[in-house]
């Protein structure tokens, strides 16, 4: 949605002291630069709006270290969350952050990155243990001191979580050190249909409530379930669905199962499936991670734009049905999806990119949907990130004071203005 | 440890309002600021090193909001973590952060605390939503923007993260929405008696990756056993021992109980006991949560010292080993327990108030124990914060260039140094 805006150059460093010599050169030329991992971010981040040069750190790319025992992993910014997970395999650990796109590791640190197993193990805020950085005149900081992988401190000012979600704005990530988790030993999947929002949505709470540990708990409505139907040739019912996923042992499997069918069936559901067998389970997150194309394909030659708003999960039925009702009365096609146990949630509009007028009603709805999700004690984005295209709602959201303490952060690491500029703030 | 220093006036602010107002006089007259919640620190965090006014938020306990559904609750500064246990009883909900102590929540958040349990539900890093700031000028931050409880946001700088743990030195905590999680259904402890501190840590290791959702998972050497024996009235092994809690359905339990007490025994383990009522358990949490004093039981008269490291967990066994060796060669008593999940531990060294020499002793002994966390990749400080003794290490941890950055922080919310001085930096 965000037009693209090319640098005046690209650059593609194959190490760290590469960076920060560019980094220094740059800046003391007053240069913009512009960090791109995967370019996959939704909000514009990669734009260079004031022009400037891109340094594109795909080229770095290996895992640097891997502890086992400790349940850390140090990569550089060109390894993807794919990449990490191939070579995790059969080591019995993973890494579960995954925000749909194969996004770099390092990119997903800079947009503060979620996705569909956040529920349960946390969003990249919570994964992040230590980061190599360097700043924008070319100083090399580590975020909890060098080669540091420890599970928690109380040493000083948490510098590492102050460049998780900074977008590029306060410095280039040049090797990240995560956290992982043990690779689950089984999992089981399950689809349920529900009468309505309010019934998926009570079901999500009472789930969590009941302390059930579920992995994923993604809501479609009927206008996504649709789409999929049709792009990935599942036959669902029509209707708001929640896509489930546990982790653990077989016995906890079917206890959590039972659990959750039983909440489901109170709340009205009136189908509820499951699949145990790694083709069926990679069948339905296929259709689910498909969804924003089979959304695509409804409207042929269309583009899509995506929101990414989230709120108290109280208050997801209420915006939920609201968003419908905004979008038939703008006349947009918008299908809606979320990380319903986070209280995140996604509507892909379709858009003619012929059509500047719906273009106009998309932004427009896009803004709306900020605004009611603000309204509710909510984000603009749960996910996403600000970019180029939310630092209005952003100041609605943090009020004066918070934009001000944003902005003398951004003033003290960055004085020139030249880290991802336009960005944010 | 730290000599009490008074400040040259206590304040008792009822609101708010008056915090800002008490904060404004203060820093317009450059008088040093120093907040305090429950004084149960151990980092000298409250001592009124430059004199000042110390502004004590207990009287300012209520609980604000409480969203059941959301998993949220908002507290002001005099709430403590057990007062708001008691509040949430019956309600299905707890808050399970629990340093020892019955410390306030906001004071919780000032120092970034955690305790037995973060290994499973995470630190106060983990466990804050949004927090209401007063700045040294007696401005008000909203660190999520006013009112809002969103389990996630991609918007914007981590301004909460960056309160967390900033041991009053950037502000003072007002208010604090928490996140709250559902109370277990029912809760099994554990003991387990091993020959060696090795044979109980490569157990931890090995239940972590076998996924088992352990709740604690704390270690208490020979020293601490014989101490909490007498004084706690157990019956245990004076032997390296891991006191273990599971949360779940009774059926999980079973199970997971029956993995933790398989691979203790793969390890070594001579002895394994489970307790399932509320009063076994009550008793043995009890006996752990009164090591402290226990040991002190050991030498009476003698006052007590808590050293606070954190390392990856694969080198834990070779620091508590190195430990047991520095005490024996220092001719301290000194008892080692931890939270040994999150490879945290502490060296409770006990010392005679009138033999300086001795003193002298264990401070030594402790700054060679935070250099051998410091050179095993670990942190000076777990959990308790840096305070006054441990700013030495803090800038050995993260280095130059990270104290450069922690100092323009400081300058940034605070230009004038009034707020707690002389702490972290």
């Amino acid at each position: 949605m965000h037009r693209c805006q090319p640098p005046d150059a690209v650059v593609w460093p194959q190490n760290v002291e590469q960076v920060s010599q560019l980094a220094a050169l740059c800046y003391g030329q007053g240069v913009p630069i512009i960090p791109f991992g995967t370019g996959t971010g939704l909000e514009g981040g990669v734009c260079a709006v004031q022009g400037g040069v891109c340094i594109n750190l795909t080229h770095m790319d290996k895992i640097l270290e891997l502890n086992l025992e400790d349940f850390s992993v140090v990569v550089e910014p060109g390894v993807t969350h794919k990449a990490l997970n191939t070579h995790l395999r059969d080591s019995g650990l993973w890494f579960p952050v995954d925000p749909g796109a194969d996004a770099s590791l390092c990119g997903m640190v800079a947009t503060g990155a979620s996705g569909t197993n956040a529920v349960r193990y946390g969003t990249m805020r919570e994964n992040v243990l230590n980061l190599e950085v360097v700043l924008p005149g070319g100083e090399l900081l580590h975020t909890a001191g060098l080669g540091r992988h420890f599970r928690k401190s109380a040493a000083g000012y948490n510098l590492t979580g102050l460049f998780v979600g900074s977008e590029g704005t306060l410095g280039l990530i040049t090797a990240a050190t995560l956290r992982l988790h043990p690779a689950p030993e089984a999992t089981v999947v399950a689809t349920c249909a529900f009468p309505s929002v309010q019934a998926a949505v009570d079901s999500t709470v009472h789930i969590l409530q009941a302390a059930v540990p579920v992995a994923r708990i993604e809501f479609l409505d009927d206008v996504t379930m649709d789409a999929c139907n049709k792009h990935s040739q599942l036959n669902c019912s029509v209707a708001p669905t929640l896509f489930l996923e546990f982790h653990g042992s077989e016995q906890v499997l079917a206890e959590q199962l039972q659990r959750a069918e039983e909440i489901t069936q109170d709340n009205g559901a009136f189908h509820f499936s499951s699949a145990k067998e790694a083709e069926e389970r990679s069948r339905l997150w296929a259709a689910r991670h498909s969804a924003w194309y089979a959304v695509l394909a409804l409207r042929p030659g269309y583009k899509g734009y995506s929101t990414d708003v989230c709120v108290p999960i109280s208050r997801l039925p209420e915006i939920l049905v609201q968003t419908k009702e905004d979008l038939k009365a703008q006349g947009l096609t918008g299908a809606i999806l979320g990380h319903v146990g986070d209280g995140n949630f996604h509507c892909l509009l379709l858009v003619d990119p012929e059509d500047p007028e719906e273009l106009h009603r998309v932004m427009a709805f896009s803004e709306l949907l900020g605004r009611r999700a603000l309204a509710l004690h909510g984000t603009c984005t749960g996910e996403h990130g600000i970019g180029l295209g939310k630092r209005q709602l952003l100041q609605e959201e943090v009020g004066a004071v918070g934009m001000e303490t944003m902005r003398r952060l951004k003033a003290m690491l960055d004085p020139r203005g030249l880290m991802n500029p336009g960005k944010v703030l």
